[in-house]
């Protein structure tokens, strides 16, 4: 059976070229095009390739960018396309895209609270997945799904299993987030070196609202959660993996084993974890006393496909009914492409790519 | 008259350096003795400066290292010791110099929780002070004053004018603490480097008790505050300076210009507000987005003997009843060598040195 | 005396501001005018200062950024403008000045090769000085100095008194230049976070060609001098501080101690020497094992005026005719801003702002 | 047939580490103990290891650490062993270990320089291996084998063929070396961070003494070569990786072409070349303005298991009889582990494990 052809739109970016990496061996999916800027077009990625862990393949680094248009997906007969680009340019282009019948699996901010646009983590909400039938452009085949800012999709996966299993409301979190998370050429080295900046653009607010989505409850439309994340969100330099340290009063006495128990064995629905980029585990409890760290957690996941798609807690401590931990994940991978993979993945599980 | 002669114990570590800057042209003391480990002594501090922003003065340079010994002590006629000491060594060694009549103002960690030791931030806490009566070598003429930890100096500044204003029980903070804090050769740079280590040994506790003893009110000894600091700590690759993301929960409303007006306008009392390395205003409130930054704000405090001696508030916000805002402070001087000697200035000048 | 009324051109990038920094209170110069880019003017310097070491003082912080025209010099009777222009924008900009009577002292390397233009370096080469009588704008006074690229100032100063008194035509030298180097925002900081940058443009052939014309000797015009440097120029994550590391072959025996004595007690002409920014040692030769770096070095240079303006060399070693060592400077003082008021000073006490 | 049992002899250290991985599937080695110092003995590799990029196998990561004693080597058939013990530990440890019959794989410097010792890069002096008949234990089938300092490494893979093609005999050299080079905890981060340290212990004078050996010719015994290698060392923020600039006079024109096919169509011998770690191409030339960097050419080498073993040289110039080019290799991988695997594998073809 042959793949389904998947383009990948703003490819250059340091999301893009994770949406590469990711798609450049994928089992489902082939790429089949990839768009970028004006500028770049009829260059090739292998000329921008930024990502020292991952070789490009031959195949892929041979391929001319293009011009992001929609004749340019028809002429390629692109079913999905994965995109990369700025919020402020897909607000159009991914509708415009859905219109014409493509499936879009967007990691950029433009459309995640649109009432019909599922904000989707396949371990976490996968029954909003049902929401794009409701976009207008589903008629013709086409729609929008949504991963969540990368910080919040990193805090989440542990809220999840604790939302569903204990009495709390408040979650205060401080972000430790790498450099990558702002793009290229993003932060500025005279900003960020031997410094902490503490102010990422409207990062806080995105935490507080998607989380109110995600973890919302799914009837005629979304309801939205009462969870309220209040977050201090900083940059430091560190390249790649976001940091976060969590505190959440809780109403009742749980003992801190407990809560390793509810995030050990936390799984996604058995449709969602047999998906090939579902980590085995979707978050990793470490007892160690000093982790998780960036460098050392950053890519965890099982299988090898999965690597950098679980999130990584610990330091669970709990004292007078307050529960803290830190916890980390792979901004690009789980909190981007990764991200959108999987709810692509999951679309395609459940007949939407057909 | 005369300048008092002092001591500074432990002179070649971080803190130890720091307080031989401060004390190289106080108007009130003079440094007379440096004591160190065993292995440097007959050395002289400036084989191992490492302050690059700080001049070593010629007549401090050549003064001869010597062990740590009360006979030291009594040979200088030291009226005040100033000590940089690890805490193992400190124990003992505070106490025995109390007791042949030294005065310490100590950054050590040993007897900061001792009931008669004051544990001493002239803003926050000036009516402490008296507690020195009550320790044994006081006959003697002889005490023991300590200052806060670090990360929990730079906390309180702010919170004082919060806990004394606004209805406010607990207190979630995250820290991105300085290198300099763990001392040298302290962390390794294969650690550090473009990574985050979310462990610092003992100062999550270290950061909530001494929070309770210093807002905690003088009667008949300490009464503990209800104040609980439920802090989250890590270190980031930056050389001076702790910056702590702070979540507070309010029982009531209150307008984020109040809370900015309650910052800035904090004083301490007027006679701790005259001391020479008091700084005009001990909360600086920054309006900019993305303030404060370690490289920026360090240094923050007027007049000049007060640099680094102020903290640095910013990004302060207000939602549904929860404020938040960023604090940093300079964790050698403000929260280290600087808070001791400010805590020495207030004991003289309330008459304890004499 | 009223002191004489100077403009800096482009005062709010990395050099620009260094500018400001070291005119604030000059005894000689006051600071009249800054000009900025077009989006920046009507804005105010301090909106965009981010030298953490330097406070800015009110006067200046006050002064409105006005548009790069000269026009706004003549309003102000700007006698002299210290530029730190863009190359591409500075090569019109500071011939028409000159032409209007402003004697520009610029750090741009536009005009550095002009046969006309001195490459000046007040304690290497001050008889280059009156090359600006051949200049056509000299007529109505005004004329250009520059001052030569950061990383050849730093490497000048030790290279003088050793091609002066040995016998040597080859200099090879490899670079660690510091981010300031780059402007801003300048390097990515994904580029440069635990990483190393083996390229700046041109630097290389600038540091070759400008030695050569620093070195050169003048009659009828200056004539190259035959030392070649082979540069290899690379980034580092420093903020500030060019380090170079440095080998030469001799043609002779010399011991170590005769190039440290060489190097020590080289001096400029007196008349030099008692420049307000000259310092007192331009090359400062340090005997421990492990020096200069760049933290620790930075600002070397006495008296206080002078800091950051000396060089420092360490490491010198003689092995079978090649004679070893490192040099440090800082490259937006010495080897930018503090090196063209240098250049304005000598200028002055020569009579050319008369 | 089953594998070759090998022993890593001070197996927690940074090279160590990098030997435990790269013999963790090896096809002809097979990891059978594993020493440590005295503290660590009864532990496991698990609780030490921080190669981040490689897993540790399940089965090497429950072997209990031992002790460094002969009579462990004994008890485990030890055929092989490699060293990545400290200098003044592996002077007696070695040779007792050879003396026993154990075959020795070193990256220790302490028998570099031994008259009857191999310092080998098998692309480079595979010659020099039957050396070790020479030595006393030979007799009882043991052996001392060394791998040059990782700076000589890679520095002297480009340099062989341009010394067998070209006439030159000064090499002047700056080396950007990688924390891991310095052992574990090694720098400590408030030396480096932000900064650079022009200094590292001997490596400055190993640089010119191996390249002398290993580049020398094999008659009776080694004729030191008459290349001169100038160093100037320095210690850097990169985790890993060495970065040199390099500058040769040459006698000749030759221009950058001629250097670059030079490099790139450098290759060991055939039997060398067929070896497992072996890297098809030793030296991989870039073309692009500004490679090699650590970050992005750090595991240059194909296939899979060469990665880490080519040296990558880029920004070829030659002018006026000069050539200048970077070159990095990867200081634990070609410059320790990886290097002494290949010598062993070099030994095993030749016979010299039988």
């Amino acid at each position: 059976m042959s793949k389904i052809p998947v383009a990948v739109l703003g490819a250059t970016g340091n999301v893009g070229q994770r949406f590469v990496s990711l798609l450049q061996d994928h089992p489902t999916f082939e790429i089949a095009a990839l768009t970028s800027s004006e500028r770049k077009v009829g260059g090739h990625l292998k000329d921008f390739w930024r990502l020292e862990d991952v070789p490009l393949a031959p195949d892929v680094a041979s391929i001319e960018l293009q011009p992001l248009d929609v004749s340019v997906l028809r002429k390629h007969d692109i079913v999905a396309a994965f995109s990369a680009l700025p919020a402020e340019i897909a607000v159009d282009v991914e509708t415009n895209a859905a219109q014409s019948g493509v499936r879009i699996f967007s990691n950029a901010s433009a459309h995640r609270m649109d009432a019909d646009v599922p904000l989707l983590l396949p371990e976490v909400n996968p029954n909003h997945l049902p929401l794009v039938e409701r976009q207008p452009s589903f008629r013709e085949g086409g729609f929008v799904v949504t991963n969540p800012n990368c910080s919040i999709t990193g805090l989440a996966l542990p809220l999840k299993p604790l939302v569903d299993a204990l009495d709390l409301t408040d979650v205060h979190v401080a972000t430790y987030q790498a450099l990558s998370g702002a793009g290229y050429p993003g932060v500025p080295s005279l900003d960020i070196t031997a410094n902490v900046v503490p102010f990422i653009e409207s990062e806080e607010e995105k935490m507080r609202r998607e989380a109110k989505k995600i973890l919302g409850s799914m009837s005629d439309g979304i309801l939205p959660s009462p969870i309220d994340v209040w977050a201090n969100c900083a940059r430091v330099a560190v390249r790649d993996g976001h940091l976060e340290a969590v505190s959440i009063p809780l109403k009742d006495d749980v003992p801190p084993r407990e809560i390793a128990r509810l995030l050990s064995s936390f799984r996604g629905e058995p449709h969602v974890q047999q998906l090939p980029t579902a980590p085995k585990q979707p978050v990793i409890v470490r007892a160690e006393s000093n982790r998780p760290q960036p460098l050392l957690d950053l890519m965890a996941g099982e299988p090898a496909r999965a690597r950098g798609m679980a999130g990584t807690v610990g330091r669970i401590r709990v004292v007078g009914r307050v529960v803290r931990f830190f916890v980390l994940s792979h901004n690009t991978i789980r909190g981007g492409a990764g991200g959108s993979l999987l709810n692509a993945e999951l679309a395609h599980r459940r007949g939407y790519l057909d």
